[in-house]
């Protein structure tokens, strides 16, 4: 009769972990590359949407990943008014299982891990697709996500300038300062999209609209940049995914099959189609397809978030988590039984 | 800077509520009465399978229901072969979420919710589905879910003969020793399936096979009889369904959508249709649909489980544990903000 075990890790004990950029960018690389060259079982994310009711939903992602052979379910809420509450409009629970009789493992407060891992997709997108040398990355958005995007990024490029625009003052001031004094080099918040964007090798747009509308528009756009965009909602000009020198995608079956995401709507009205995309993100991790291939091909990088990287590093944090102490041990079941 | 607690539920805090028959029956009765008249958001069951791998799959079930303004996702495991190590086939984790802002509530071991919860389907179905004055029920299965469907079905109908028969004899006649202490009446384990199910008027098939059979003979089903089927494989004739004076669902969108589920060869096949189906459950429950017209009908009920029957037990089980002081307050996040 095993008595089963979990471990669980609140906000705080996330926090308390010692993920670095390093580590955090090698286990999502590690997630990806897996996911190119198949060995994950990764099966659409799907939602459930309460948007009729409370303008709010869940997302619910599922994957298994064959190279640290670990199971993982993430449900996180996205509701964008939660900040009238205080609160992140994503919170969210990861759970583990271990995948020979679907034990459960660990129970973790995703919310932060949300943020890191889609950081580190962007960064890695970045590190495969961005020209060599770049030097000015332009931000749109200064919540959530935000807050990895400029440090993994930075940890890649060293930018020489950062520029932060988003909708509230009070929002990007205080994300530019925090981003200034945890880096160690000025970020600036600016007024208005055009200013952030104009001239960025990198741009990224993290905005989070809820309606679509063109943010940055494609004159602002410097030939031969890198454009990432991401969110439930469009925010770019609908011909940027024919207008680029390559389209990217983190997965293409997920993004036919979900509801939400940036260009789903181009998707779900056939306008765009497999035929535009260059590849899957995993591929050029994996060396199956090229990544960039010249200095003055403009690219886009779309990714919706994929369960893969969740689950990637969800292990970091509880293989941290163990080695440190931290975190509550709960017992699952004392008394285990087959009935 | 809200602080989020969310209750967690081990197999033993479950097992130390008071959860009645009584109280059981009245919340699934009152989730499928809510599906029945459209008053729930539930997406149909997916799944993470692993079947090339490790011979399991992980259900994924989630669902809003609207009389008790809460959501919940259940992630459970459904692995045949876990009695080897003696664990349950089906491990599982239920979350539960305020549904204005996504914010958790509670994390419960689902396990011994998920029998109960399947138990009470097949005792509402019973109930609505099977001749008045029904005494003899007929039980394939001694494992799992067979735990609450005899006790649930008899405290509807007082049976004078209860049999069962199940692949294993230690386990069918463990079984049958619990349950005939348990309710304080013989429960008798046969060595047949053909013992168990001739002349039964409720026939209640809850065998795990790994490729499908007819274990269920359609010459042994007594006409006015009710037969209840579920699982993930077909275990009875395929020609049943339409032999059937009616045959009742719990959720056609999902029975079709789903890979798993004792007939759900015969729907991807096209065989099996929706003009095929008399009506789901809850439009039953809820009177927009009739139930049994007769006593000579002879009436399939062939339900999956669904993820309303389990926000709803849920619920019960995070109301009862907060008012006998029962589980682990976790912080979820001490210092909750938006970032």
């Amino acid at each position: 009769m095993p008595c089963i075990e979990v471990l669980f890790l609140s906000a705080e004990d996330v926090e308390a972990l010692p993920l670095s950029s390093h580590d955090i960018l090698d286990a999502v690389e590690l997630g990806l590359r897996a996911h190119g060259e198949g060995r994950v079982e990764m099966p659409p994310k799907d939602h459930l949407s309460l948007e009729s009711r409370y303008r709010g939903h869940f997302n619910i992602l599922k994957a298994y990943v064959e190279p640290i052979d670990l199971a993982g379910v993430k449900v996180i809420g996205d509701y964008v008014e939660n900040y009238r509450h205080d609160l992140p409009s994503e919170l969210s629970l990861l759970t583990l299982y271990e995948p020979r009789t679907g034990t459960p493992l660990a129970i973790i407060n995703a919310t932060r891990l949300t943020w890191m891992r889609t950081g580190a997709v962007t960064a890695i997108g970045a590190k495969y697709l961005a020209r060599p040398g770049s030097k000015v990355l332009g931000h749109i958005g200064a919540r959530g996500t935000a807050w990895y995007n400029l440090p993994l990024l930075d940890a890649l490029f060293d930018f020489a300038e950062i520029r932060v625009a988003s909708r509230r003052l009070e929002s990007r001031e205080r994300f530019a300062a925090a981003m200034t004094e945890q880096i160690g080099k000025p970020v600036t918040a600016v007024d208005t999209i055009e200013e952030a964007v104009t001239g960025a090798d990198i741009i990224v747009d993290a905005s989070r609209l809820s309606e679509e509308r063109v943010l940055v528009a494609n004159e602002l756009i410097k030939p031969g940049a890198l454009v990432m965009p991401y969110g439930a909602v469009r925010s770019t000009d609908p011909r940027l995914p024919f207008l680029a020198d390559k389209f990217v995608v983190d997965d293409w079956r997920q993004a036919t099959a979900s509801e939400y995401g940036h260009y789903y709507r181009l998707i779900a009205d056939g306008t765009l189609r497999h035929e535009h995309v260059h590849a899957e993100i995993g591929e050029i991790v994996a060396g199956t397809r090229p990544a960039r291939e010249g200095d003055g091909e403009t690219i886009v990088f779309w990714h919706r978030g994929f369960a893969v990287s969740d689950v990637v590093l969800g292990k970091l944090a509880y293989d941290q988590a163990r080695a440190a102490g931290v975190g509550t041990t709960l017992t699952y079941a004392a008394q285990t039984r087959d009935m």
